[in-house]
């Protein structure tokens, strides 16, 4: 057989992380690499009357075909409770629901981004939204950031200087893959600059909710006058990935194409998985649920930074997460993260390495870990793994 | 605002079906426009128990993240269970899960086409096939079809006098729109020029299973020698379409340009929809509901042919299909469809104009019928008014 794929399809390579995920499947691996929520915390016996109460009320309907932009009643939830938490003022007009945040993100491209048109994202930046992109062969230009996230006055001249720029995708809260939190002043700037230069923010927010300390910080969404701004949402960090309902919250005009975009790339998502989120919603609470969710994430930081503090060799940094999955660590310059990693293999433990976070390459001193779906003693034991590993390099 | 979207973003508008379905909403208007499976039909009550199993089995794993080419169980039974009844000889290894096979049909013209290239369609097809396509700026090329579908002499015409043929899409089981079905030795010939001209051949097959006169036909998949065909199946209607639940069946090489595609597009589909249909297999027969489900959409068929030639103009005529969910009729030349839809809404019934059907436009004199979801009383009604209408015009 001799195929011939599009030009988009050539180009487009397995990402990394899955191939890693596949590797790191076996049990005697202690895996940092995913981005997993803890899945003894998911509500699974609640799950069971919640589904039962579903096909009582109305089961032909949770089975049927259902509109594209998602189910009425799931959408006022988001709305008036997540939206609300992120200090956004709408109604269920502007949501639309779609296959986890990264539908929306792929989704983005497709619908502002021409072949050779400019995305701004941070560096670095998450590695599937990157991937994603990709297929629509864009330039990428990053903006630095520092301890504090994306740097607005490095946007500022990007925007200045560039042409054609259609997108700028961030991650404010608690970002992938740094961890880092952007203040609240850099918000408002954000959308300022958006409306200013007229180039619409795609807003990824799937670990707003997640906070260790301090309290939610407003989305960018909320500091639009314009409607410059897409908030993407989601309730794989906060509910159950498994059911994959993630949403947009947009002006109607952009609104309208993501829902058109969506209907030829899958006229819906799951009605049963829908009805079944709005009828947990009903039933329990999500911020308490949320709040149990905090503790244990909260104790397993402490738990890796501290283990990292301990065994990590000296000229290793770290970033210092104040809610979300991940920490990142920046090794010397010179190392290499992803030949550390055939090691580290050998000694049971495994990471990303940072180079795929960086829209435009390089950077290979860097890596990810995820300290959610891990118990206490295989955090320390990993850690402690991983410090002997590195201290051969370092 | 003055939103710039991208080109492809630009030229989509809302599909026609979709926007009448919104129309059709009101109680009052009998509407044969919608593809929808009988709800009453699904199995509910069953489902009750399948979901309560699936949560105590494993439901930890039924809420995480899953692979991008879906969960194995499932991808077994669909390879042993599904794709023996369309005669494919298979494994779960070439089998991936994708959202119905709408998303299956859209990653095809991402994967295979360029802007400009030919996509070759039976003249009609699939609506939603057609807008998917569309944002990929294809050039079409329509092979006629007689009373049993493509004509195989035609195509390989096409074939030979076009350069850029990058996709065959076709329909063979009871065609949407048409109702017709292939006979066993187009499928073969399909199959061939497939190879020879090295040109694969997109076999999407919603209605394979809903056979009311004679036997399944084989795939036209059951004939590729070379892996040129991909087969699209899906359980919307045979099981449940709020499920979402669809797959591709094809040789490795290309599969896994599929699952590539899907990472981007959304990482994978619900875990827990997967889980409840490869339970729902397990513990009940398909087969025997799908017998089920045949003996009501066959006795409605048969209402609604002998209600229209009763009610219809005699200078009218419809096809005859021997499965499915549609009749497509046709009206003198000279007459458009959706003209005469307006006043067929003042009448309170509703069908879908055929012209959205031809990829190039063109053919006014035509529409769509649904019978699968309609009581018999209503399909006698509906058929008895739209006769009246279209009496004043033919």
């Amino acid at each position: 057989m001799n195929v011939h794929f599009s030009k988009r399809a050539e180009g487009l390579k397995a990402s990394e992380i899955r191939e890693l995920l596949k590797l790191t499947e076996m049990p005697e691996i202690i895996s940092f690499a995913g981005g997993l929520p803890a899945p003894e915390l998911f509500p699974v016996s609640e799950m069971i009357d919640v589904c039962k109460n579903v096909f009582l009320n109305d089961g032909e309907s949770a089975l049927q075909y259902s509109s594209t932009e998602g189910c009425k009643e799931l959408r006022e939830i988001i709305a008036k409770e997540r939206m609300a938490a992120a200090k956004v003022n709408t109604t269920y007009n502007n949501i639309a629901i779609t296959t986890g945040s990264q539908q929306a993100i792929e989704f983005s491209a497709k619908i502002f981004v021409n072949e050779g048109d400019t995305i701004i994202c941070e560096s670095p930046s998450y590695l599937g939204a990157l991937n994603a992109f990709k297929a629509y062969n864009p330039n990428f230009v990053e903006v630095p950031m520092d301890e504090n996230g994306l740097i607005v006055s490095e946007l500022e001249k990007i925007l200045k200087s560039t042409s054609n720029v259609k997108l700028i995708y961030t991650i404010p809260d608690f970002q992938n893959p740094t961890g880092k939190t952007l203040p609240d002043d850099r918000r408002e700037a954000i959308a300022k600059l958006a409306a200013e230069y007229k180039v619409p923010v795609v807003e990824d927010s799937p670990y707003g909710d997640l906070i260790f300390e301090g309290t939610r910080h407003p989305s960018i969404k909320s500091f639009d006058k314009d409607g410059w701004v897409i908030y993407l949402g989601t309730f794989s960090k906060t509910f159950c990935p498994g059911l994959r309902i993630g949403w947009i919250c947009a002006s109607p005009e952009i609104l309208e194409k993501y829902i058109i975009v969506k209907q030829g790339a899958d006229l819906q998502g799951s009605t049963l998985d829908q009805k079944i989120t709005a009828q947990f919603m009903k039933e329990y609470n999500l911020d308490l649920h949320i709040k149990d969710i905090i503790k244990v994430y909260d104790r397993r930081r402490k738990l890796m930074l501290s283990s990292i503090d301990k065994y990590f060799p000296k000229n290793t940094s770290h970033t210092n997460p104040c809610g979300g999955l991940f920490t990142w660590v920046k090794l010397k310059d010179g190392l290499d993260a992803a030949e550390i990693l055939k090691d580290a293999l050998k000694e049971n433990v495994a990471y990303v390495p940072g180079g795929a976070f960086f829209a435009n390459g390089g950077h290979p001193n860097y890596f990810r870990l995820n300290y959610s779906c891990m118990s206490d003693d295989k955090i320390v034991e990993g850690i402690k793994r991983l410090g002997k590993v590195l201290s051969k390099y370092c």
